[in-house]
């Protein structure tokens, strides 16, 4: 068993109403970055597990998604994993 | 000038405290993920610019940092930026 650092990254899926990333957007043109296009905002989950190889540490990262820290409705998911500085192979 | 996605990470900084990290992880620990170490939450941000160069473009997502993504003094950030599909050359 390797520790692996997994990151989730959560966005709105695609076509849904993103009030947030519209509002970051607004206020990045109103700061002066007026060639900003189409911003969206999600969220970041950075975590570390234990597992047998990278490609079971990228399922349990899924399982998480699916049972608590996505919403299946409205948002997407994608996830990166690799293993951790320092982990006993 | 190019169009180019730029993908914004910021994540509470090592050492602050990050309550939401903390609840996310006992969630997941009470879910059944018992080896979950720790977790931090942080916020992803991804739009487009106009830029003459990849280093442009990730100069431009630094500034917005600065200036409205990011707080300066709890948050660390990090960019990644990719030419967009489709973007005229």
């Amino acid at each position: 068993m390797s520790r692996y650092s997994v990151e989730v990254r959560i966005v709105p899926r695609e076509g849904i109403l993103d009030p947030q990333g519209n509002a970051v957007g607004g206020a990045l043109r109103s700061l002066g970055f007026d060639d900003v296009g189409e911003v969206h905002v999600g969220r970041l989950v950075r975590l570390d597990v234990e597992a047998a190889s990278e490609e079971e540490a990228r399922e349990r990262g899924r399982e998480m998604c699916r049972e608590l820290l996505a919403n299946p409705v409205t948002e997407d998911f994608d996830i990166s994993v690799r293993e951790a500085a320092g982990s006993a192979a």
